[in-house]
């Protein structure tokens, strides 16, 4: 390939791990058989019209299908919008009029959830197995996939040459707890080498989600985040064999690793919760990130021989740090253990900094709470149609995160909190992440949340929210928290001042702790 | 930082690693102490007029300051011209004036030997850790190298700044073994993405050679050659302990593995036969390259746990192929070994094929002999100011190498030989790399080399020069060779008409047997 550009990967892929299988739900490919598959297609797009700058929006869980999209779309030179179906419906609507889409191609599963937007997007194609009783009412034009790729013929359009690394790739909408989704539009180069950025060098530091061409990957992120946190494109560089489950529940997915014999994933913290629920789960490897991971489900992981390691970043921003464990620790040890739930040292050519509200870096001492501020050559720059808030959050450069963190003097970055997530109590920053993970490693915690509440003497106040595995009085988990002060672990001043017992916790369409959620119910900020 | 520029890296080492050493000959620096000598000297340069596009000459064997000069030119955006000092005289200094050298900064050890030079190139910097008795005489203009250092100031110049990843870094010269040298230039950008994908690579791959962050590295490469292959910037860039042996004998440099833990090498396979020869060598690393690894030398290595990867590329292409052991392979069985020192596969982003004479791709099928072309993100496009060469070499993205190899089914290549260097017996190929490592194998042989002698009815025929380690009749040898055809591993045609033992075998300046000298002595070709 002559420059950074995505479908220009798969050549080599096909040339040196050609017979090595795509795995999605039940149908199995070679890469022989998927580049195959996206040549046709692109054929096919080409002569729907579909070509450099047009927009083309997916509505799909993880399947082989998204997987070609990925590649087919980079073929024809358009811009592949990758729909997050977990918004709610109002807010997914205005991403797809918000991105002009041209195109929808959706999956037969989200077929009725689509049908008031059918007559605002006129053009359709229904990604299916089969095309019986399947129809977009209202729509001017529909099409069948499946269709396109048997009638598509096995010839690169010649656009495929043409199209630019500094062409724009892909978009997608950050999914934020307040205000309009945010959109980020990508170029070839700018997510080929900030997703690939994050794989080369799981394999060259200590982590625990080290990573070679041997393994096989179960990516447990959606495509519609940064491509499944570059999955989409880090598979095939590496000729990967990857494994799509589709939409499955936590059991199926345990068993599909067994099957299959996946031993790496991604997903976020409230999925590896769930997968520990499942008899069977353990011994492989997880990268993980996009919240906090208390320490109790980590303990828990590693008890099963999952290794992991803690990502830092998000859809404006791509990947930015890695837990990585130091040059003489043990790997396998309590000690590591610790290390990669927590801090997270730059990958090579990002930089992370903490600032303050002048925008002054902080010293790396370990203790100064600040801003993280960050750079890389990877960083979009700007919000699509959104010259407000682009000159909020980029700045000569830098991506401001709106996240709290601590530097310590060896270059690793502690994530406090999101900055509008933190308890200022006097005067004071209370980390709620810090607090979470404390309750947590109370065996009788299944999951916490801290959040704000307003108080007239100290500005705000931390308010603990439990859904606990059995029976925990409040007076237990005060006793237990006075422990964690003795042990040092918290200062005095940290202790919620109440413990409201839940029966569960909501969780965003990111998979997160819902807290805008909690403190319009229970606290009193923003 | 915000682009591919070099000097923009070391802001993070020093961040996650700045307590790490240089180590150089007697000196030893951390990164900290480094980044502020390379601050100063910046500093210093700037004073100097050393700007935008000033080409600096380095004339030094592999040192901290040489090190040093390649982030502190970047720093003013001069472009670092890393001179090959094995060169004759007359090409040293053809290249000198080819590249336009405003400033030499040259190596106390090379003083004498640029006396003609001083008053052809007016500006001076000695490179030394004392000052007395030194002196360019006719120069012009002439400063010491710590002086530079010591009376800089420690503040990053204003252009460090300014510096676009598409600005020249680097120049530096091909050493063919025919014709005037050949210039390249690489942008920051290409130098960088080039150097540092074999990086990527040994980490994400199953090789002999496989490194990561904790790994202590001796590049035994000198910096003229691709910058002691990529590794002026793999070290920072991973925050590697790095160990310059300055110039050192291999029993020198066998000390220095020892004492400071080094395992991870790079050379070509002539140092590693030298370092063989040294007792106590053994347990490393070892990337290699340059030219064919011998099976029997490779076994010898094998033999002291010296793990290798072989890696195929070259000054006016970078790294392109690296040899990768298949997923399900013992990566310690002999059957790896084979694999390791003869069939490599594409780095991701590069593209290998082989064509015939008219540029057609010919078949993956483990059989068909041709060209090698490749195609990067990274590859220069031209040779500095040599307009008729570049259209030679490249072609449409693409770079004719001029190696002969075959690819296999399986997408790894087989390098076989330079073009000029294979035997056309009867219209036939006849590989004289295969013929070596063939010849190697044999217990009483140092080293062979097989070249190409003209022969009436054949056309040519291979004639077998070698090095014995212990007496060795031509019959002996011949026998080897008539059982080698029966073991399949070559054809009977292939056995060369005669064997001449010989003292000793020349050496280029780039370590590998000097071929043209062997065709010009024994030969007849080219």
């Amino acid at each position: 390939m002559k420059s950074l550009v995505v479908h220009q990967m798969l050549e080599r892929t096909v040339q040196i791990a050609g017979k090595k299988e795509i795995v999605s739900g039940k149908t199995r490919l070679t890469y022989e058989e998927f580049y195959e598959r996206v040549i046709r297609l692109a054929d096919s797009l080409k002569k729907l019209g579909i070509t450099k700058g047009t927009v083309v929006g997916v509505l799909d869980v993880n399947t082989h299908r998204y997987l070609e999209l990925h590649y087919a779309l980079s073929m024809v030179g358009a811009v592949i919008h990758t729909i997050n179906f977990r918004l709610p419906a109002e807010d997914l609507a205005y991403t797809m009029f918000h991105a002009e889409d041209e195109w929808v191609f959706v999956s037969d599963m989200f077929i009725d959830a689509t049908k008031p937007l059918a007559s605002k997007f006129p053009k359709w194609v229904i990604l299916s197995e089969k095309k019986e009783g399947l129809n977009i009412e209202g729509a001017k034009e529909q099409h069948f996939y499946e269709d396109l790729v048997s009638m598509g013929e096995l010839k690169i359009p010649p656009q495929a040459e043409t199209v630019s690394e500094n062409d724009i790739y892909s978009i997608f909408y950050t999914t934020g707890t307040t205000g309009k989704p945010k959109g980020i539009r990508y170029t070839h180069r700018k997510i080929l080498s900030g997703a690939l950025q994050l794989f080369h060098h799981l394999g060259l530091h200590r982590t625990g989600a080290s990573i070679d061409s041997s393994h096989t990957i179960m990516p447990l992120i959606p495509f519609f985040h940064i491509h499944a946190w570059g999955t989409a494109f880090a598979a095939p560089y590496l000729g990967l064999k990857i494994v799509l489950p589709e939409r499955a529940t936590p059991e199926i997915q345990v068993e599909l690793i067994k099957k299959e014999e996946v031993n790496w994933l991604n997903m976020v913290p409230t999925q590896l919760h769930m997968l520990l629920d499942v008899p069977g789960f353990g011994g492989v490897k997880v990268l993980t990130g996009g919240s906090a991971l208390p320490t109790g489900l980590a303990q828990k992981a590693w008890n099963v021989g999952v290794r992991f390691s803690l990502i830092y970043g998000g859809s404006d921003q791509l990947a930015t740090s890695i837990a990585i464990v130091p040059d003489n620790m043990d790997i396998n040890s309590q000690e590591a253990m610790n290390w990669l739930c927590s801090k997270m040292l730059p990958l090579p050519m990002a930089k992370v900094a903490i600032k303050d509200s002048n925008g002054n870096e902080l010293p790396q001492d370990g203790k100064s709470v600040g801003e993280i501020w960050v750079s890389s050559p990877w960083i979009p720059g700007e919000y699509y149609k959104d010259p407000e808030r682009s000159a909020e959050a980029y700045i000569d450069g830098w991506f401001r995160t709106g996240d709290l963190g601590i530097m310590h003097p060896d270059g690793s970055l502690v994530v406090a909190d999101r900055e509008k997530d933190a308890v200022k109590s006097g005067g004071e920053w209370i980390m709620t992440s810090v607090l979470e993970a404390v309750i947590s490693e109370h065996p009788k915690v299944a999951m916490a949340a801290v959040i704000a509440k307003e108080d007239e003497r100290w500005g705000e106040r931390p308010l603990a929210l439990i859904k606990a595995s059995e029976n925990l009085s409040k007076e237990e988990i005060r006793n237990f928290m006075e422990q964690k002060v003795q042990e040092g672990k918290i200062a005095k001043f940290w202790i919620p001042d109440d413990f409201i017992f839940v029966e569960d916790l909501p969780i965003t369409s990111a998979g997160k702790i819902n807290k805008a959620e909690l403190r319009k119910k229970w606290g009193s900020k923003h």
